[in-house]
């Protein structure tokens, strides 16, 4: 699909590093320039100038196309590679887990992981509905990952890159992988897949 | 991409209106079961037996297969269609949007939509964020319909489909639609194009 591309991201986002892991796998050359998510560095005039959402992951390619969202990256850089099932009902299933990420998992595990661990908010000012609304999220994985080894089925597609990268570092929001051993196993399965065993945790 | 399917949904739900819209503009046969998403019955054991997520709409095709999230039906039924652009980089942009659609957009302009208009929430007892995040959604496609007829260029695509269905009713969230007056202008070339002038807007 591209060349090669740039990337502005936060290596600390899983939003961000989703496209990134993807082009590793596929093989295209990736730029990568860090950018800070809550120092502002997304919402000055340049920044929005390339993408008017003011958010980060954005790519821009070597022809100077831009393509902002993580989910569109990665199905962009993916188009015709095995990360994507060819079966049309297998193909709509991992587009239902794409949008339930975004929809229900990442606003509640990945707001969480941001407030307590990284902008340092105490506990007892976060909204209760945060732990219960990503308990009930990493349930519906557990739910999915004891019928089968990846969410779409046998083999990994872009739904357990984008589930993955929050999910693998829920504990620093607060969440106990403990109580999920489907799920742990299964983030166990992803990483030696993307080859980042112990990366990006912190 | 199927001979027919029953649809759970709710008809106040721009949601669950985006894949009956796009069923009936492909001709593809939909028996729409009316469910109420505020009373509890997307949450009984029988429903959840049938989306782990709780949510609507959900899709079972005659098959018997299911098939949850909005834009993840409406991308099944449009495969091959000319509702999905064939240019890979116009269609990385169509899911740009459909992903913005749910994470930007839906969670502020839909869930003032519904506090405001249908449980009747007093506006003082609303997050002020949801009227600035929403206002914000709004000149986000404001801008981009300055430039282009529809989202992703010249003809109707999902992503036109996806952001008109709350967009269309979000005077009932409070938000001033004649501020936006390029908004104003799609929505009604969209409504035209579905054939849905005037309704569905209680």
């Amino acid at each position: 699909m591209t060349n090669g591309f740039t990337l502005y991201g936060s290596s600390i986002s899983g939003n961000c590093l989703k496209p990134k892991w993807v082009a590793e796998r596929l093989g295209v050359p990736v730029k990568w320039i860090e950018m800070d998510s809550f120092d502002g560095s997304t919402r000055t005039p340049e920044f929005l100038a390339l993408n008017p959402a003011g958010q980060v992951p954005l790519a821009i390619f070597d022809d100077g196309r831009k393509l902002a969202q993580s989910n569109a990256i990665m199905i962009y850089l993916a188009e015709g590679s095995d990360l994507i099932p060819r079966d049309a009902y297998d193909r709509a299933r991992m587009f239902e887990w794409l949008f339930w990420e975004q929809y229900s998992h990442e606003p509640v595990v990945a707001v969480r992981i941001a407030r307590l661990h990284y902008l340092k908010t105490p506990e007892a000012e976060l909204d209760p509905n945060l732990l219960k609304k990503g308990n009930a999220a990493l349930a519906r994985l557990e739910l999915q990952l004891t019928e089968t080894q990846y969410l779409v089925g046998a083999t990994l597609t872009l739904a357990d890159i984008a589930l993955v990268a929050y999910t693998r570092k829920s504990q620093l929001g607060g969440f106990n992988l403990s109580d999920y051993p489907a799920v742990m196993a299964w983030i166990a399965r992803v990483d030696r897949d993307l080859g980042i065993e112990g990366q990006y945790l912190a």
